[in-house]
Order: structure tokens, then sequence, then C-alpha cells
């Protein structure tokens, strides 16, 4: 598309990345989960978020502590501390790596880049 | 709970499935969706849904349109349009079977209460 | 509506005020905030959950909880323990008083229905 | 941060639109909107995404086409189709212009880069 002619495919894969992070993480996050149905969760994040440009593979690990089902609603929910992802895109000759998870030496959930590389087309 | 001491039983069958419907709602809607993905979307949607209190069950079909696929994306996204959704609670003797459809003559995705009913403890 | 024929004006006070605080919970959580944008943010969730069917009236208040800004993005997101709502719906004769709160003692963000009334029309 | 050693301030601009933007459009479409609140709703859009890493600007406008809201609920939503974002991120001496508006040609509501430049520090 011409919307992108001003961006190298490099950047744009990062982009990419940027976006689909944004969106999960938005998207669901306040998702009732427990022990029981965490894996369709998960994979329902995984599938909903491939589907958007650019994005190769997603992988979603939401982690149950325990103790956080017991309360009244015998649930916890997608939350900036149990949601892991990795994404991968690839734009071109340019794949690259994003994660999201809870840092606790910034007490926040960040969203980075951890590689990028050339691929053969 | 004694936060529940001023209401019917029937009373809260009908307060929680109104809970669940505006949640699935706002919740899920704007999910990336498409002919590959939507039966694990609607089974996430499902699950999750039936985790919220006096929840019985949840029934989840999303459409997906000829046509509403062939764009920039290749995918479409949950939304009021294409989104239907039976919840049953029950709330002691009580049982509230609640919809949420697009209704065309009222441009509108409404949810309502199609059935209550007293049920054997 | 035919489709509420068959509700009575104040269970369908107490469906509406259930579908309004699913909506907003699943709506609005995750959303960035922090002591500046704070009102703002109150203030949009209000006035979108005031539009919804036989509502009457929308209060929210998020707390800002000291050091709660103090992480890595200088902001905290709208959650089920800093989020504290009143809806109140009317239909017809009847006035319903609903609330979303965080309980300790449930460890949980509850909605319940705190008063009945009926008014006159 | 460590985290972001591997990348450019360049790209790092170009990444953290790409959250933005995402988190923007899976956070708040859904959100009930009409003629009255339809400024409330962009401010805090606008409010609550500012405050994301490296954002320096956020413009939104909503638009409610004539019609959209004539339904049984008196309100539209905010969606791909009626949402134009503009979020101005700076990375060191980066500064990046991204945009998200519905692409009729494209029948989708596009996330891209506008524009970068290098500016004084």
């Amino acid at each position: 598309v011409r919307f992108f002619e001003g961006l190298s495919d490099r950047e744009r894969a990062v982009f990419e990345a940027g976006i689909t992070l944004g969106a999960i993480y938005h998207q669901f996050t306040g998702t009732p989960v427990n022990r029981d149905n965490v894996r369709v969760v998960e994979r329902c994040i995984e599938e909903a978020a491939s589907l958007q440009p650019c994005v190769e593979d997603v992988e979603v690990s939401i982690e149950i502590p325990d103790g956080s089902e017991d309360n009244y609603g015998g649930y916890t929910e997608v939350n900036g501390r149990n949601l892991k992802v990795t994404v991968i895109t690839r734009c071109g000759e340019w794949r690259v790596k994003a994660r999201l998870e809870f840092i606790e030496e910034l007490d926040y959930p960040l969203m980075w880049i951890e590689e990028i590389e050339r691929v053969e087309r």
C-alpha cells in the first residue's frame, strides 16, 4: 500500500509488532480466566492477533498464581501482571520478535523489541 | 452475600444476566475474527463469561458474512451486528434466559430477557 | 419494545443496571489513568454509560492510590480495585441504584443492587 | 531501560506509535457515543493515550454521521469507521507522526506512519 512508502520493511515490522502488542493488551485484559479456561483464552488471543497485518506468530501465556482464584467469583482476569506475549512480525526480509511481560523492577507491563533479524526472502 | 439481601432470587438472576451480556459485548467487540479462528473466539467468550456469578451456560455465535473478510486485512471483527449470545443464569429456584442479537427494526444490538422459569432446586 | 413484554418494569430496571455495570467494567478497565487525567476519564465513563437504555444517572470515581503512578510509565490504569461506580436506572415507576466497588472481604469487584424504590411517574 | 538497547531512537518512536494506535483502537471501540458526549470521549482518549511512553501528542476525532443516532438507543459507538487518530511520538531526536483512519479503498481502519522527522534535541 502507498501508505507505507516512507517506511522501510524493518521499520514496518517494528510498527506492526507495536500495534499487535497494544491491541492484545487493551482488547483482552479484563477477560475472566481461571485454570479451567486459561488455554482457550490463550489460544483465542493467539489466533485473533495472528490475523493482524505482518504477524507471523503469536504466543500467549497467562499465569494463574496460586490463590488468585480464591475469591468470591472463583476466577481472576487477564491483566498486566499475569499476561506474557511474544509476537513475531515479518515484513520483506525483516523479522521482529516483540515481547510483553510485567517487569518487577519497572513495576510495569513492558512492551519491547527483543530481536530484529534479516531473513531469506 | 449480604449485598444481595434486598433482591429476590428471580431479580438476581435477571441482574446477573444483564451483567454478563454487558460484559461480553464490551470485552470482546473489536476482536479480530475470520472463518479460520471464529470457533476459537466463540469458545473463549463462552468459557470466560461462564465464570461470572450465577451463570449456568453461555452460547455464542459469530456470523462471518460473505465478503466481510475481503478487505486489506483479510478479517473482520466481533461487533454488534455479527454477535449473537444466549446466557442462562440461575439463582435459587429461578432460571433466566437472556439474549443479545442485532435487531434490524431497531437498528440496535439489543439485550433482552427471553424467558424466566421456576425450576426444581 | 415487544422484547420486554414478559418483564416487569422493576425487573427491567434491574436488568439494565446489570448491563450498564458489566459494560462499564469491561469497556474501560485497562484505560491509562493518573492524577492529571482522572477527572476526564471519570466523566467519559459517566457520559458514555448514561446513553444506555433506562440509565438516569452514572457516577464514577477512580481512586489513584499514593505510589500507584511511581512506575516506569508514570501512570496506572482503571481496574477492579480502583473503580467505583453508582448507576441509577429508571423504568416506569421503578428506580434502581446499582453499585460496583471492590470489596476486600470478597477480594472481588462486586456489582450489586443497593436500592429499589417506587417513584412518582 | 536496557530493554531498548538494540533499537534505535527512530525505531523506538515507530514502535511506541504502533503500540499507542493499537491500544486506542482496542481499548475504546465499543464506547457509546453521540453528539452530546463526543467531545468528552475524544478528550478522554487523547489524555489517556498521551500517558503512554514516548507519546508527545494525540488528537482524536470521532465522526457522528447523520442518522447514526436514529436507532433504538439514540447513540452509536466508537468504531473503525468513525474514529480518526493522530499520534505524535518522540524518542531522542526522532519524531513520528502516525495515523489511524478508515480507508475506503482498503475497506479497513488502517494504522500507518505518515511522517518521520529529525528534530533538535
